[in-house]
């Protein structure tokens, strides 16, 4: 199955700025998401193609769960989503429920909220739950599943499970894990700006070169449809680690708590607008120029036009 | 004067743990400096090629010049140095006294306090001092000009004044200015890996493409020989930026406030021992390979072997 693309659709937001879907005790709204994230709901969706979709609010990873849900049901309520309920899942025993996993096959969207992505992978990890959102990923069109924070970090395979940044790039200051395996070939980190995580998802990348490293900035979303193309949303920006073209790196040779040294990570910053190609490992401006860019290449190379091809430079 | 490799070097260290040079009133050697940079004044102290060397210590980036004096007297003594002085230099009025010009044409070692790195602008720029500092720079072989924090930020001609993490990678976060110009190819910041200062330098060098970013992390120094190759010295890591493959960008035309995209940013981790080429933007895990590089360069490339040649990937 992991060759074959996914007909639904992922968006991993790397969070608001207000500590992941935790209520600010100094604003009013406080059950409200803040208002860059709406806009990213609001997309959420849009992209279910759906006019009052059945939304699914999985608030697993997070220690506030009552609280969260009523912070995505208030928001997507505004967005005037009258279908949206919870899956109030706390333990492996709950995530067993048949309902719950009949509810998923029924879903247009799957919204996990923020938390501790560690808690997603020993809820879920083995279940029918599981099985069942990835098979309604891979085989129903449009099909949604949107994660905030630790709800975006645990959708790839390898997951990093955390790390402190002032001990980053110190061999084994991130720790990795398996993650829900949604997406193959990338390991995502949030709150990726405002908390200075460059040097976790560089460690990260550095000891998986062959994952690409995204870095969801806050207020900022990805959307990823065909399992390996980015779209970026939101008003922040995303960092894209791209470590195929190392050459000098201690990461796998160092010591526990020694410094790592690296030589040629790739790296871009992508803001709203601009896409980035997993597979081929391509940054464009925007879609007209991967339009273009693709067009030329089914008329170049016929029949091996879907096969990667080098990254642009 | 430019293109004539200088005979000193420079040191440009990263700034302790410790918030600068600021006593740690939890510990009780607040006077001394810890471990680690004190192994880097002892490289200092080295690379002069003196028994007992006359050092100076210049104190005016810092708003507690006093406290900052005497630590760096107590360190220097530790290390068997009995030749140490302050030039205490707090105004553009002192930086004129001739005294002290004569006292930097005598000088084996000038060590640079942390601070504001602005303050070594506007009282240095365009004195006698400074023009007799970069004389013996140039001409005085194994002449060391030290500099911690804010002493090593405003080292470079180009030079970042400011600005906040969390605001980093939006047009207009980082203030740029002009430094005092011992260097002219990079742009440097401190303090790098626990403040998390990663977005702030990708964006010095997007906007200045031409230079390369340097990011020294805390208790790690950098020494520069020849104006342009670089060692990594102490235990933590500098980071190194090339934006010389830079393809899309929107850092020049974005309005101020915007995320800012690039496209193919180089970085290189560099821990001890490591160097760098900052004219040939090339990595080497050690000085043996780059000897050894040297060597087949000389052997292969005959009367162009002093020019620039590509990076190596």
């Amino acid at each position: 199955m992991k060759n074959v693309k996914p007909l639904g659709k992922l968006i991993a937001i790397g969070g608001n700025e207000d500590k992941g879907t935790y209520p600010n005790p100094r604003t009013k709204k406080k059950f409200y998401l803040n208002f860059f994230e709406l806009g990213i709901l609001k997309r959420v969706v849009l992209e279910s193609g759906q006019e009052d979709p059945r939304i699914e609010v999985i608030t697993t990873a997070s220690m506030i769960p009552d609280e969260v849900a009523r912070i995505y049901i208030s928001s997507f309520t505004m967005l005037n989503c009258n279908n949206v309920n919870v899956l109030d899942i706390r333990t492996r025993e709950d995530a067993l429920r048949p309902e719950y996993v009949e509810r998923i096959r029924q879903a247009d969207i799957v919204m996990m909220s923020g938390g501790n992505q560690s808690r997603l992978v020993d809820i879920f990890g083995g279940t029918e739950f599981l099985a069942a959102l990835k098979h309604r990923y891979q085989t129903k069109p449009n099909f949604v599943i949107a994660g905030t924070s630790a709800g975006a970090m645990g959708m790839s395979k390898t997951m990093i499970k955390g790390g402190s940044v002032p001990d980053a790039l110190m061999k084994g200051a991130v720790k990795m894990g398996t993650g829900l395996g949604l997406l193959d070939n990338v390991v995502i980190d949030s709150h990726f700006v405002k908390r200075g995580r460059f040097g976790r998802l560089i460690e990260a990348v550095a000891l998986h070169p062959k994952l690409i490293g995204i870095g969801l900035g806050e207020d900022t979303g990805m959307l990823i449809t065909e399992g390996n193309q980015l779209e970026t949303i939101g008003s922040n920006m995303v960092i894209i680690m791209d470590g195929h073209h190392l050459e000098h790196s201690n990461a796998a040779a160092a010591q526990k708590g020694e410094a790592i040294s690296i030589e040629n990570m790739l790296l871009h910053v992508l803001v709203k607008g601009n896409l980035y190609d997993v597979n081929q490992r391509t940054f464009y401006p925007n879609l007209k120029l991967r339009e273009q860019v693709a067009e030329s290449t089914l008329l170049t190379a016929g029949q091996g036009a879907n096969e990667p091809t080098p990254a642009a430079s």
